[in-house]
């Protein structure tokens, strides 16, 4: 199969098999002409090469998976307008790099391709019921269901980014009020750090000014016992323990996979305190049922997230979806 | 099939086919003896009546199905220790109706049980992913996701009641703060009122006194016009609808049904105040997605509960649950 993962600032292509073996991989900055046409021709040059790099020819193609950001319309196989992707709108990219390559090609929003990558080769392998969540630029979030990606009315399910953490809380980047995203989503969370933090504190200095905090900084300065980053990360840590009790009352999943930030902040400053915030607040026999992990893939998981848009496709082709 | 719904009240059992269509039921206030044994003595014996009146014979039963409170051992089929089922704790049930009566019986908690024939024979019929809460003593609810009930983890998923609705609010029954059920629960609310009203008030007048004010005469003062009333029903309404947003954001069902008390209640001071309520906090294309109805069989969920735990039962065993 061909995986195509498309994101704003990278697309990562890669040639895999059902077992998660790799023959060639290609990663490229993603490049917004403003015409989607032209974007989707150079993405199908940049596949004739990663297949080639592969000693494979098309026709040895099983299909092709396209993991891209919503929303993606169900029924049209339509991507709509994702605000990270400039310039496209209503772009029929399956159908275009069907006639371009000449094999099958299914979509999948690239939080539902990701969450179906750490479940199927990542820290959520073996399980029935899994959530995952990224908070990269805004946050992300799918989840696996008896053993079934789950992708609900306009395969909008496990969108928990926009569902509130704080009733009449801050507004999001979306226009609602409180959403997690307005609290750890990678662009509000450093959006809130440069407004809050003391300028001559040591998270600023490290970042050598406010206005270049990064997360990472927050970090750092965290790492190294500083007050103001460590109430920082507790506020990042309450909030998305917040919406991972929501996630478990509601359909209960044996493992949920955080990926970016909480993988890299790591056990000490994130991971443990979510999970002792879990347990407070959720029923003894349900917390007790949940593990939550960093997620597995790192940097590799756009590759797998286009080889798994791939592998549901078909398997939902045989199932009759 | 034999279905037999086992509340902390009543007890209803029918002898049905897989279309919703009855033979006969029967219905009986529910006997707790201190003794489990005697108890499910007196349910077979009360199961064999049904059968008998129904004109068939044990034999002719394809199976046995016991919709039960939970929690429910979903290994064991043991039901655990149920607070609305005085003296049963771990209790084989299933297996000592099966010695009993001689048919294979399965066991699904009553919540999965009732969501089930809403959507099998009531108001979530023909959808792929519905919700379903009901709000008696407790709150209970259950999932049907992909076509098929959502069990999760130890079976508890769907069970909403215990999920925060106020992060730091009212203590509930379970030792939790803000649960959904604390809000919304038929005793918390009773209870809550009781307190709340004033004792010269348009409820406490109708109902004979605050001590014996009950959801109804708040409900009837609502519909008179009542000041306090409208505000008491419109925090349910608020709090109900904050369950409901974290429900959509989280498996974007196409359908949401309620029982009990918003059924009740009805569409002006209740389901209109909640769909508004969620049309405003939940992102457009999802909110536009998602039905808000009211239960479809009434009085006679109990049968269809019964039954469907029947059919979840054949079905699960064809599919390797």
């Amino acid at each position: 199969m061909l995986g195509i993962d498309l994101g704003g600032t990278k697309t990562a292509l890669a040639v895999g098999d059902v077992s998660g073996g790799f023959r060639a991989v290609l990663r490229r900055a993603s490049q917004f002409s403003g015409d989607p046409e032209q974007d989707l021709a150079a993405i199908a040059s940049d596949a004739l090469e990663v297949v080639s790099r592969a000693g494979v020819s098309r026709e040895d193609l099983i299909a092709i998976g396209l993991s891209s950001p919503g929303p993606i319309d169900p029924g049209s196989r339509r991507i709509l307008s994702p605000p990270n992707l400039p310039g496209w709108t209503d772009v029929p990219a399956p159908a275009v790099l069907e006639e371009r390559l000449g094999r099958p090609c299914f979509v999948e929003n690239d939080a539902n391709a990701a969450a179906l990558a750490e479940w199927r080769f990542g820290a959520a392998r073996g399980t029935r019921d899994a959530a995952y969540l990224t908070m990269s630029t805004g946050v992300g979030g799918g989840l696996i269901l008896g053993g079934r990606l789950h992708r609900g009315a306009g395969w909008c399910a496990g969108e928990v980014g926009h569902a509130p953490v704080e009733w009449d809380g801050r507004l999001c980047a979306c226009g609602l009020r409180g959403c997690l995203e307005a609290y750890v989503g990678g662009r509000a969370w450093t959006e809130h750090l440069r407004s809050v933090a003391p300028a001559g504190g040591a998270v600023a200095l490290r970042a050598g000014g406010k206005e270049q905090i990064q997360p990472e900084h927050l970090v750092a300065a965290a790492r190294a016992g500083d007050g103001f980053a460590r109430a920082e990360l507790d506020r990042f840590n309450a909030y998305l323990a917040r919406s991972l009790v929501q996630i478990i009352c509601t359909v209960a999943p044996e493992v949920i996979v955080l990926g970016t930030i909480p993988t890299a902040v790591g056990e000490e400053l994130c991971l443990e305190p979510i999970r002792r915030r879990v347990r407070e607040r959720v029923w003894t026999p349900l917390a007790e049922r949940v593990r939550i992990v960093p997620a597995a893939l790192g940097e590799r998981l756009p590759y797998y997230a286009g080889l798994c848009a791939a592998l549901e496709g078909i398997e939902g082709m045989g199932r009759g979806r």
